[in-house]
Formats: structure tokens, C-alpha cells, sequence
């Protein structure tokens, strides 16, 4: 049976490619689901992605996404610095949950170096583009596996 | 020809399965030498480790580095925290640097969610034990060639 | 004529019961529902219960509720520590707003600490589980009535 | 066998209905007095009520509370917002303190927003003028029989 | 070919007219969308109105706005104050966008004296009750002639 | 009989033209002042202009402004930002004044996000290089008819 | 009928002529007693001196003081800096309070430069040793007859 | 021979009687001039007053006060929460400073808590309108022969 | 001549023993009284015990223990977090105070870390338990005998 | 078997006698030793005592610790205030560390009032000059029998 | 040609010699342009010496300079903590600025440790009395030839 | 006899003329010694240069230095920002040290405008690359001559 994993991204990563590229790489958001769906399949691991810019609607999406899935790889945008409704959401997501920036946000504005989702995830990854997605699905397998 | 990596390794992970092991994993800094060598090889990267409690031969060990290694997964331990000479010494380093947390310290004390290393890093990966050693040799490998 | 009063949830209470019940109690929204009502009963009062995980629809549901009822009984999650678009909707609500907190935010982490709606709001009941919601229409009838 | 109830003031309540009664309300500490009893004899529940302007008397009427009564309705008044001593003897005490205050503290002045008492006790009360300590009565009777 | 220009209002600003007059004006939105309208025509600009309480909806809207409009005159009500979402929306919106607020948000709560929103646009303008979205007009039309 | 409005200006405004063009634009305070006169002239309103690098100078101005003038367009540099004798000076200056700022203060350095002067004005526009100005005195003439 | 003006003293300040003279003067508290009651009588005015080291104490005093004062001259000592519960008395009283420090607060330790209790006080002289004692009389009396 | 005393007066102070009377009296400069003096003369003391909005202008009066007069009762009105560069002068004074001022700062605007300049000064008087000119010179007057 | 030394206890170390015995040892006060007196015997010093939960009381005690005392061994609980009323009292004691905590206040709760009464102490000694204040007698002892 | 304790200096300690004796007493680092040597052997403890200037030599020593000796007294000099690093040793150490201060660091600079390592140590003694370290060696006999 | 320089004064410097001597040396303003005039003519430097206590002076000698001088050396005095306005002109000035400060400002008062004018400085020179101006004058002239 | 001064680098230091050229400058550290050396023998000077990345070795030559040396120029690179342990070996320095900066440390990153170094030094230089070595020893040299 095959591993599935949702990645969940939040506001504004729907336009990538067109957003600020020097910031978050060339890919549109399709094009980096296909990047990574083809390298999670070496894994096998099936991969899902959802969007959304609403904060309630990314709740939605974590509080069943353990029902479906063995882990998240969420992207949670700039409500990281301040959706402590997302924070508890995370909390209570019964699979693990890897947050992944796609810059490496403590290089950034200042606001951006605190995430208050972070202290909610089982772990960080920042600053590798849509690859840290590839990473966070390895993160999932391995911590069910090799942490010892 | 074999891409080096050099794994960096800060204050007190000289006792990594002695120290804490809840919060750091039970293997050894040997055993996780092999671990990642291991996973790296299947990689084609060949990897060193050292370790330092020293801040200043951490400093030396990352001005030297780009002459021998296409990388460094650096983790910096409780320097992170305070020192702004490693913080300059990442930023003069020639090659990428990853900076590694074994455990996920923006959900451990007040004073662990700061880094200041990590805004002259490539990128950050906290919170999956010495796994994350094995991520941070792939998002360096993988910065070379997919950041698009 | 029967005095009705809403009571609104916020984000993640819809998990109540499964949601960390060491926190916040193993009864289900639903049950509380229930057990709610039929104390309200007895103190001749109706009960609505609404619950979202939009700050958007938690505006909403504020804005609309004098039309229908005499006051609200409002957990506002963790909006309660960064909404002030939820403040300033709760100081434009034409009948009495009272906070409830399931657990006692101040005996928890530093950030639950602050209640930016809790300053727009008639009051506040913190720490009583879903007990809370019976003393907060309690409060709004006696409100009405005993303060002098 | 009655369940009795502590009724603790703190500083400056004992001028209630002189002290800015659009603030606190008209009624004198004996008024109030006999109006919680009232309704609290109706739970069957005796009430006697203390008031002390002194932090170290307060603290003795905690620290000998759990011998004579099941609960404690607690004003501490202006402590609340510096007095730790309070908060210890709080923590020391066996049975449940529930803080109340007249007025919303989160909608007066910047330095009674935060309650360095709160944090020990069981819960909080905040808004309702007297009938708050109705409302602790209450509280502390189904903190026994409905948390669940 | 007539300039069109889209005016987008944040949470709790769809009571206008019915929400604190004295600090809001006493025109409804619709009367408000009217007024300006009728200036606007003047300018030989058309102008549309939206408005939503959601964060998201209001993150989609500039997310589209510079495919139909020249330019945005914005009033995120209380958003401005926290939403890092929508100030990473405003930076990738490819027209002008103005942030107006109708009150004076420097001489109201302190929490109102920061706009993390306003980082993000072109411009800001308070104080003016609905006419400064009519200035807002002006200095979106103006930006694209005047400024030398 | 024509309005007339003062527009003062605070310090290093009188090399406007030659300090820093890319912020505060080409023109130099002459030519402003005609530019501004010109659109004024359509309104109906004659225009002053004042500058001074002294804080004492300018309260001088701000103080007998009422006399002479229907309301002030006020930039006062980086006295903005700590000036509190400006700020009472505005606060009792009897005509309404308008602070302008050339450049969008909130997108530049940290210590130009916070205006103690605005605090004391009846409105704030910046961002639109001098054509703030001409908003300025549309805003003064409308506060007079418009708001309701 | 003679005025009659309560000097109230608090913590350590029984003391005074033996705690650091060269902060406080080298006169007992008797001795300023007697100096205080010298000039103050040919001001027309009887004078009662109290201390206390108990913030409960000094509360009672000023509770009880509107009965037989026309005013009090208190010196809190260092609860000035943080008894927010002599804050609350001082407001609660009828009678004008004027706070007196004998050493300038505002030359010394920081803890010492802010005034919790001065808030709610008519007025506040520091820095003239006892002597403000008679200073705090005579602004008693003129405040009843002179400000216009 | 005379004392001389110098009463200088900062910032929007040549407004007094017309500037917020509620806050500052409704004496103009002149008159309160006159008041001052009367007192005065009882005690001896001839007085002269100079006013300025401009602080290199106080400090100019402060510099040279020390030939002329045997100490000030300096009102630095809003300068007194920003201006170092007056601390420095009134340190350099070879004669006593008294700091007045005529509304009680420490009950006003958080910015008015804090004063700079205080803490250079002999002490503070603040409170009791122009009458703490008069206090000013009774306690400059008191402070060469009293204190002991 | 026997040397005798002071053990003066603050609020809430009257139930030793019974209050939280996993922070604070499992003895009572009277125990420890006894524990400590054993020891001081050996020493050639005699141990008086006080206790009280009264601020001004332990001000009264350190005002007056230099006539009977050697030296005071002062665990002042948590008013050392909050009483400069305390911290001026043993400022002005003539013999030595030193601060003894039993648990070690710094691996607790923010608020323990600062002590605003040590600042006046000779010294501290905190994390010891009971022995803390043998170790404190010591202290006083070597004091006037070793330090050189 | 005698008991073996070890006194480790941290950074300036070596200067012990030259640097600032009114702050660090007047023996030498040597001297030191010899005193404590002494008083120790009558408590039947071996003393070894260690200084380093560097922060990765103290790690090195404190990891080492516990395999020769039952304890630690650690005066971090001046790392006490920054060294996370340092915590983390102190944390690992397998015996008791306790942090002795030769002064009181509370009565000193600011930025000596915090000590980030005593938050991992058993306990603080400051304030004693080289006592301290006897006073150390006792706690640590003391603790592994009396604590109860 | 002889390169000139100015030396630029401002608030209170013109009391060198007589203010604090201890701090600020004993030489006059006038010894001290003698001293400093008679090193730069060695350096082939003519220089003129300006002095002003007011901040809007500074400000025109600074806007000034370039047209007559090669740099300027510059002791903003007490304005270097606060004034934004000196801050702007100086970045507004072509020729080189470099701050001088004779005391070592970093260890005085808190106050001074901030120098918001330095930011937009060549660089800066504290600590070595009225020689840091010859200092600067040899900065402003190896700063043309040298860096590299 | 010829006068030696001391130039200390600290931290990356050793990579002058390849870190960051346009911040540091390009001469390498052999280069700038050469530069200071030659410069230095015209003012009687010979000029030894240490470099060293450990924090300790810099204590070790600042303790040293008294014995060979009239005075220290030293550039403490990143350790300025949070190395009390070098703030305190300076104070302990029997010679002058004054610290230089190449960059103009208050025009960069936040964490670069504090040093807590400097406040131990007898002054500072900073901003005019290695020539500010230069400028600190004349300074060393006049401030044993020229200072009065």
C-alpha cells in the first residue's frame, strides 16, 4: 500500500513562479507539484497537494488530513509569524507535520525570523525552494523509521 | 571525481548518545558518522566529521572549508544562539552552508528560537535527530542543480 | 417570549472531545451542545451553537447576532491572542459579548496570556471547560438585570 | 452537611459602592454580601466573606482556607497585578481559588491586563460587578461534579 | 478607455454608516461607494467596491486586481495591524496600491499606530473618513504622471 | 474671498531637488511650490510657503497659522518622529493640519514607522512625492464639507 | 477652624536622620515633625504625622483621611514604584494627595524613575528633602484657591 | 541685596491661558508673571521671565543664568521628554534647577512619564499649575539654608 | 560571648513541609529551626527564627535586628521579586543580610530570575534547601574574619 | 576514600589578586587554592582546582567531571552571562555543579544580573569572595544527605 | 590649495574647559581650535571652527559645507542621541562627516551609548577629548587616498 | 627606547582582502601590517600584530599585553557585540586599549550597534578601514601627552 502526504501550502504560494522569483524560484505551483510528485514516487510515496489563502480553510485542511494522509509538508506563508489558531490546528494533527519555507526566512525581514507555527511542527526545513518539499517527505518516512 | 561534504558539528555533540538522549537521539557521534557516510555514499558524496567545543576552531574549520568540501552541514549547538563570529565566518565561506538542529529548537526554551547563525546559512533543518544530516548533504547536492 | 443566545466557537473547537481532552475535556461539541442547553433550559433560555474556523465567518456570525439574540457566549480559540479585526467586530455587536476560555489562559503558555478581544468584550470566564458557557448566559441575563 | 464558600476581598473593596460605583457598582460590601448569600443559599451553599487591605493577611486567609471551606471566591484587587506572594500562597492553597473581578480588567488601564495571581488560580471571572463571585460560587460547585 | 479602479474595504467596514459614526462617518458603504463614484467619474475613472471580512478573500481579490484595474485604494480595517499575508499579497499586486484608513489610526489604541500592511504599498492615507479613498484616486492617477 | 493654506516644511526640505532624488523626487522646493500653487489656483485656494531647519521656528509658524490660514499642509521631516513640541504646538493649533510625507515612511527605516506628531493631526498622507501636498489641501477643503 | 493636613509617611522612613543622611537628611522623623508643624502654623495649619512600613496600613490611613484632612502629603517611599494598591486608595480618596519624595527619584536607581502612585495623586514634589513636606502644604491650600 | 530668581519657559508655553486652559489654567504668561511676582517679592525675590519655543535658546538661558540669578524654576514643557542636549546644560548650571511642571505629567500620555531632563535638576514640582513657579522658589530658596 | 544571627523567613515558608515538598524539603519550620540551630552550635552562634507573611513586619525586623544581631539570614520568598520596600530596608540594616532561597530560583519560572532585594544583600545563596541558611550563617561568619 | 571535588575558573580568574582586589579580594589564584585546600581536607574532600580563559577548554572540563570527581564549584567568570554553550556542559555534567560569584553579581552592572548557566546548575553562592567555593564544597557534601 | 575642514560643535560645547573638566578636559573652545589648528597646518589643512546650540543651525552648516569644505569634523554633542533631522542632513552632505565624541560615549549613561547621527557618518571618534578632532581631520584625508 | 604598541584581531579577521572586500577593504592582513608598520616607525612606534579566532586567546594576549606593550589597537570583530569575558580582560588591561572597527559598525546590521567591549576601552574608532589602526595608536601615543 502505498505512503500518501499532503502537501499544504498557504497564501500567496498559489502564485508561484510569478511571485517574486528571485525569492521562491521560476516554478508555478503545478509545475513544482510535478517536481516533487516524481521524485516522491522513488519513494513511494503518492503525493497530494492543496492551497488555499484562507487560514480557516488550512485549519479544514489539517484537522482531516490525518484521515488521508501519514504526514504534512506545510507551507504555511506568512501566517507563520502570527496564526496561533494554525499553531493549535497543528497541534492537534494527529500526523506528523514538517514545516518548510521555501527561502530561508531568518536571512529576511525581521518579522519573518519568529514562526509560531514552528513550535506546533515536528520539524523546520528553510531556504531550498520547492526541494525542501522533497526533503520534508524524506523527514516523514525517515522519523517513523531511523530516529533512534 | 567524489563531491566532500563536511559535517560541522558545535559544543556538547561530542556526547551525542550520552546527552539527553530524548531530545538527541540515542546513537553516538560515531554511530551517526556511519549512518550518514552510509546514506551518503549511496549519494556519491564522500563526508568528514569534526567536532569542536571551541568557537574559534569552528571558525577556522568553516574559513578552511570551501578549500576541500562542495558544502558544510553545520550544527552549531548553543552557539546558534549568541555567536556572531560564526554568524561572520558562515557569510565569508566560500561554499554552502546548512545549518542542522537535531532537535526542533523553536519548540524547546525561550532562548533556543533565536538563531543567529542561521541568517548567514543557505538554508535551516531542525527537529529530525541526525537524519537531518542526511537532508542538509541532499538540499546542498540538490541547491547545485534544481533551485529553478 | 422565549431569550435566546448564541453561542460562537472558534478555530479547532470543532475537535472538542478529541482535542487534547486533558485541556479542554472529553465531552464533543456536540454533547456540550447538549449539556448546555439543557441548563439554559431551566434558566428559560434558547441555544444556538456556531462554530467556524474563518475569522471572516466568526465576523459574520458577530455582526448578524443582535438581530437574533440577546447576547453571545464567544470562545474565540486562539484568535483571541492576535484578531483585533474579531475586537473590533465584538465592540460593534449591538448585544453583550462574553469571552470564554475552556482552560485558564493565564496558567498556560506566555502567548495565551493576552486576550486582544477580551478588551471589546462585557467580560471574561477562563478555566471552567464547557462550564463556562453556563455561568457566560448566566452573566448575560444577570447583566440585564442585577448590576447596580 | 452545607458546603461553605470563602469570599475574599482584597485592597480598597472594602469602600465598595463609595468607590467609583460606575466602576464597581452601588452596592456597600454588606449589600453584596447579601446578595451572594442569598443566591447561594439556594445552591446550599454558606458563604462568609473576608476583606483585608494587608497582602500578609490575605495570604493567611488562604493559607487557612482548605481547613473551613471547599473553595475560594477571590478578589485580590490591585494585587492581582504584582503580588507573587499571592501568587504562592494561591498555589499552596488545597482547595480551588477562583479569582473574580468586578470590573473587565482588559478594558481599563494598560498595568491591570495582566494577572500574575490568575496564573495560580483555577480560573477567572472577570466583568460581571458582584454577581462575578455568584458565578465563582458556581464554578467551583460543578468544578467538582461536571468537568468531563 | 476609462481608468478603472477597484476600492477594497476589509472586515466590519461593510457596517459603515451603522459602526461607530462618530469615528467612521455616517454614510453607509453603499452611499460611500455613491460619493465616490460620482468624484471618480470626474477623473474619467470607474470604480468598483468589494468587500469581505475574510483575510483570504481579501488576499484573492489583490491577487487579481491588476488583470481589471489600474490601481487599488485598499482600507484593511484591522488586517493592517497583524495580516503579514496580506502585506505579501500587496507586494506581489502589479498595480498601485494606496492604503486609506478613515480614521486617524496614529491618534486612536496603540495597537493601531503600526500598519504592517502599509510597509507593502505605495502610499497611505488617514484620517480623511471616506474621502480619502477619493485622494486615493487622485494619487494613484497622479503616480503614474506626476511624480518627477 | 480665496482660502489660504500654509504649507510648511521641516528640516533638510529645502534641498529638496538635490537630497536624495530617487526618495523625495526631482523638483526643487520652488518649483514645487509652483506646481502646488498651480493646483490649488483650480480650487480656489491661494497657497504659502514656509521652511525652516529649526523645531522652534516651526512651532512659531504652527502657533500663528490660524490666524492667517484655513488650515496648514505639514511636513515636518525628521522631526516626526520625536518632536513632541511639535506635537503640542499642533495640538493647539486651532486649524486643521495635515501631515504629508513625500516618501511612504512606513516602507523606509525602522525609526521613520512611528509619527508623534501625527498623533496631534487631523490626518496623514504619505507616499505620493509632493503631490501629497495638493491631496493635502483637497483633504483640509473637504473636512470642512464633506465628512458626515 | 484650623485646616488640618495629614503627613503620611511610608516604608523605612521612621528612619529618617539615621538611613543614609546624604539621601535624606539628618533629621529624625520627630525633628520634621516638629519643623514641618513650625511653618505650617503660620500657614494657619495643624498638622498629624503617621507612618507605617505596612501597605495595608497606609492604605486604612488614606481611607480614613478625607473624615479629618483637607488634604494629605504622602510620602510612599519605594512603593511608589509598584503598589498598585496604594494607586487604587489614592485615587479613592476625597481630599487632594500630593506625593513627596525627599530625594530627586528621577536622579537615581531606574526602579526609582517611574511612579505608580503618582498617577493617581493631585500633584508630586521630589528632590527638596523635608522641606517638600511644607511645599505639598502650601500647594493644598493654593489648589483649593488658586489655579484658574 | 536681592535674590534673583530666572523662571524659564520652553515650548507653546507663551500660550498659556489660551492653549487647553483645562489642562494648563487660563492665566495668560503675562498675568502668571504677575502672580509669581507678588509672591515673589513677599519672599524677597525679584523674578524675571523669559520664554522660548527654540531649545538652543534655553539652552542659552541656562548657561548664562548662573551670572545672574540664584537659581531657575525651569519649565522645559515638552522638551522634557526628549531633549538630552538641555539635560546637559542644566548640569553644567552652576545654580539650581528646579523642574516645574504645571499639569501632573505622570497622569497624562505615556510619552509625558518619562523626563529627561529631571534627572539633572535639583528636583521636580509638577501638579499645581503656575503655583509651582512659586513652590519652585520657595524649595531654592529653602535648599541654601534648610536642608540638613 | 555568643554570636547570634537572625533567621528571618517571608511569606508563605510557614508551611514548610507541607507546601510543594519536591521544591522546598520535606521539613518543617520547626524542624529546620531545629536542623540549623544544631549546627550553628558547633559554630559558637545562636539562631533566632522569625517568620511572617507581612512585608512591613519584615521591614520592622531587619530595621531592628542590628541591635541584637550579628547578622541576618533573609530568605525574603517572593518578595524578592517585587518588594524595592524590602531592598531599602536592608540597605539601611547595619549588619550583614544574606539572601538565602532554597530552591534555585533561576531553573524556575521568568519572573524568579530577577531578585530586586539581592541587589541590597551581601550575597545569595539559592538551590540548597534548609542548608542554605547554615551556609549563610558561615558566610556571615567568614566575612568579617576571611575576606582579604 | 576521600571525596574529590573540582574548583573551575573560568575566564580573568587567573588574574585573581591583581584584578580589581576591592572587587575580587587580594589573594592570588594559588593562594586560593591553598585556603580552600585546607578548610576542605577538614571536610575530608580532595580539591583539584582548574582556569581556563577559554569557553570550549570549561566545556572539555566539565565534561570530563564527573569521572573524577563528586562535584563541581564553576565560577563562569563572565561566560555566566552569555555561554549557552556552557548551560548546556553544566546540564550534561553527570555530578552537582554549583555556580559560585566571588561578588555579588545583583549589585553590580546590569548585564551581570543574569546568569544563563546558573539556570542548569544545582545551585548559586555569590557574593563571598573565595569563600564562596568552601561554602560550594558543603553544599555539595550537604546535598547528597541532608536535602530532605 | 589648502584642503579646509570645519569643525563642527554643537550643544553645550561651547562651555569646554569650564563643564566637567573631568570629563571634557580644561582646555577652552578657543585653545582648543589653537591646538587643533596648529597639527592640521602640519597636515597642510586650514581649519575653521563653528559652534551652535541649536539643532536647525547645525543643520544649515551642515547643508552648507561641501561648497567651502573638504569633510567636516563633527561633535554633535547630546543632540547624537535623538536628533533624526542632524541624521538626515548629514546623509544629505556631499563632503565626508565624521563624528567625534571627546568622552568615550559607550561607557556613560545608558543614554549615550546610541548614536542615531553615526549611522549616516564617514565613521566615528570617541573617547580621546578635543585630540579625536585632529584624529578626524587625518581620517577625512587618508579616506581619500588610503582605503583600498 | 621605542615605544611597542599591540594590534589585536580577533575573529575571520585573518581573511582581510578576501572576506568581504568592500566592507573590509583589500589589503590583506600581511599588507596592513606592512601599511600600519611604516606609518608607525615615522611616530617612533614599532608595531607588533596577533591575530587569533579564539575568544580565549584574546584574553590571554590582552592579559599579557601591559608587560610588553604601552597600549592596545584592537579590533575585536564580532566578539564586541556579546563578549563580557573580553569587556572584563580589558578592564583589567594595565595599558590603554582602544578598540577600532575597519567598517563603520552603527551604519550595518542591528546587532553590530552594540558593543559591549567598548565600554571597558578608552575609546573608539571606527569607519576608516585599517587606518583606523593607525589613528589608535597616535591616539595611544597623545593621550599620555596631550590630554588636559
Amino acid at each position: 500500500m502505498t505512503t500518501k502526504i499532503l502537501i499544504l501550502l498557504g497564501p500567496n504560494l498559489n502564485l508561484l513562479g510569478i511571485r517574486s522569483p528571485e525569492t521562491y524560484g521560476s516554478l508555478s505551483m503545478a509545475q513544482i507539484h510535478g517536481e516533487v510528485q516524481q521524485r516522491a514516487e522513488k519513494l513511494g510515496v503518492a503525493v497530494d497537494l492543496k492551497q488555499s489563502n484562507e487560514e480557516g480553510e488550512l485549519i479544514d485542511c489539517l484537522q482531516e488530513a490525518s484521515q488521508s494522509y501519514s504526514g504534512v509538508a506545510f507551507n504555511p506563508g506568512a501566517y507563520s509569524h502570527y496564526s496561533y489558531a494554525l499553531h493549535d490546528a497543528i497541534k492537534d494533527t494527529q500526523c506528523p507535520v514538517v514545516e518548510v519555507h521555501f527561502s530561508n526566512i531568518h536571512a529576511r525581514e525581521e518579522f519573518r525570523h519568529r514562526s509560531v507555527t514552528a513550535t506546533a511542527c515536528r520539524g523546520v526545513i528553510a531556504g531550498f525552494g520547492w526541494y525542501g518539499l522533497v526533503l520534508a517527505i524524506e523527514a516523514i518516512l525517515a522519523s517513523s523509521s531511523t530516529r533512534s
